[in-house]
């Protein structure tokens, strides 16, 4: 028989003690559960950053209980949720937009708002509410058992907003950075192609504190060492490297900050 | 049949080598072993703090054996440990004060000192010495086949400084600061009471290079962007944080350094 | 029936996404599979320490499938390999020289370059190419169906400098540092036997921005402290560590530079 699945995601720090302390939940509800870190270096309070990467790694996971914590509102009046999806499985987290994408992406068919915690404690509900939830889930008990029933399509999503794409030029909002310093956009790849910048195309980038240039390419030695490459990425969005160096460095890029490209005259990679 | 559970709680810094040597001891000895890691990130060689954050998890934990090794003094004539717990499972690790409140609050029935590594190597005892013992214990082995018995109750303990409390003043040893900046103290939620400073009071933290205002709450959404919320932790123990911001940073505070908390003449939160 | 193993080794960093992501792709494939973290903070792009590492962990570990990502040319020409190991499991991952140690260390028997990804996706191989392909043979396909068969003895191997010898003397290039600040060098401790310094002998260290002095010693606390000490570490190589201190920051040492290790005229640890 097929074990059951449960998946973290947390802004927690990875293998830090509160990592720990959830794995501790589901252990002690059952040492059989099956638990898959899918991510703990969300940056601190990063509710956008981590519903992206939730979306991107639920899609490649069978059924399964999703167990998602970035929750700088805790304690206050923000709901816990607990969804069921069509495929089957779960999201299981606070309802402020974390789980919005991955709603979305799965198909929410219910939904519960988890009752808040009633020890003293008002500051680690990943612990207290949302991991136990997980693991009845997981093990079989009924959705409606958890919570008061609300409405699926009011799952809070995160806003990330559109790209502007105009002849030869795409501007796009920051995700995120990752440890290589590659840079993850608010666009999708065929952002480039409305813009009319192909493939091999020149481009200069600037991003909030820096600028470089290089080439649309497909990947890092696609372009000269130092060189900046704009790709997309392997979730089909846009992104920003430099083939042997730190892109998020040389732009100063941080979420929250925006990156223009635009053609170059002289396109030359 | 309940698999075998065996914890982990190390120095070694998340996911480095040294973390997977030993689990890649535990599943030499069997695949079936569940392996559940509690907290790498411990600061190196900060044994208090190891102490603390085991005690915390293993209350959390079923029968288990739990192996931590924070060990600043591999190699020298500190002892080897193996100790069980009067309800079941095992403490596994160096006799530095590490295991000490975790034996306390779960019981300590018998401990065993272990020989040391006959090999070369003097500096992974980790991997050379409590792993293969907590395998052992998991896997059904006796205690006493282990080592020569010891005095279960002359297991070292840290020593961590009791809170000094008077009218409307508490001054408590910094314990350790989280990723979010949030900082732990060496004092029980109870020492605010009394100290007579009560939820709702507005208070001044004084840490060792900065000072910052706001009041004693629930949760850090309860004072003002910005402000310092005092606060019972999840494990009911004093904490201090910013809301939205880094209070480790703005106090200036650091393992071994010390914090006062004193009610401010008029007190707004 | 003993359950399937597969480690990990990258240098995505600690529970980030992309180990998430490896993860998932393991998971979906058959849930019971046993998943065992070797290290995911090796330095970005550092084949040759990734090398090290990976073939002191695999040797510990028994018949597993090990998928090894250390990637800095994904996209690129560079083979995708899955290699059939003497004693049964496999290496997969990149032919950059990552797997060249552990394959000499363990016996490559069989190997088949793997086809590259076919989608659009041309940065993660990681998740497209190795861990589909570890995932398959852990599994039990059969090598040959993964690839077209190439010469198992044309495996790339870093090439890691000797160290120089003379009388009192050892030059030896720096492997990487840890977090506790150790530096591993690239010098078996055997080194120091053919240069005449045994052990308790008073040395100077010299790194690339700064000299420190202790002695030769079996562990940290065999030297005063603040001292260095140069000790044959838990593989039997040769490193360099300050007991309660941070050798790597006192030394300036870092990956591709180098230490030398000198009697001093008075020796006294």
């Amino acid at each position: 028989m097929r074990p059951p699945v449960i998946t973290l995601l947390t802004d927690y720090g990875p293998q830090s003690e509160y990592v720990g302390a959830l794995h501790a939940v589901l252990v002690a509800a059952d040492p059989g559960i099956v638990r898959v870190d899918l991510a703990h270096d969300i940056p601190p309070g990063d509710v956008t950053f981590g519903a992206v990467v939730l979306e991107r790694l639920v899609r490649q996971l069978p059924t399964a209980v999703h167990l998602a914590v970035v929750d700088p509102g805790v304690g206050t009046g923000r709901r816990g949720l607990a969804v069921r999806l069509a495929g089957g499985g779960a999201l299981v987290g606070p309802d402020n937009g974390l789980l919005g994408l991955a709603a979305a992406a799965l198909g929410a068919v219910a939904a519960v708002a988890l009752p808040a915690h009633a020890g003293d404690a008002a500051t680690f509900d990943g612990r207290d509410v949302f991991a136990p939830a997980a693991a009845r889930l997981a093990l079989g008990d009924a959705l409606d058992r958890l919570g008061d029933e609300i409405d699926p399509y009011g799952i809070a999503a995160p806003s990330v907003a559109d790209p502007e794409v105009g002849p030869g030029v795409v501007r796009a909002a920051i995700l995120g950075c990752d440890r290589f310093g590659n840079v993850q956009l608010a666009a999708d790849a065929a952002a480039l192609d409305r813009a009319g910048i192909g493939a091999g195309v020149g481009v200069e980038v600037r991003g909030p504190a820096g600028r470089a240039s290089g080439a649309v390419a497909r990947t890092f030695g696609d372009v000269r060492p130092g060189a900046v490459v704009v790709y997309g990425d392997s979730h089909g969005r846009l992104a920003v490297a430099v083939n042997g160096g730190d892109a998020a460095s040389r732009l100063g890029a941080r979420a929250g900050g925006s990156v223009v490209i635009s053609v170059t005259p002289a396109a030359a990679p």
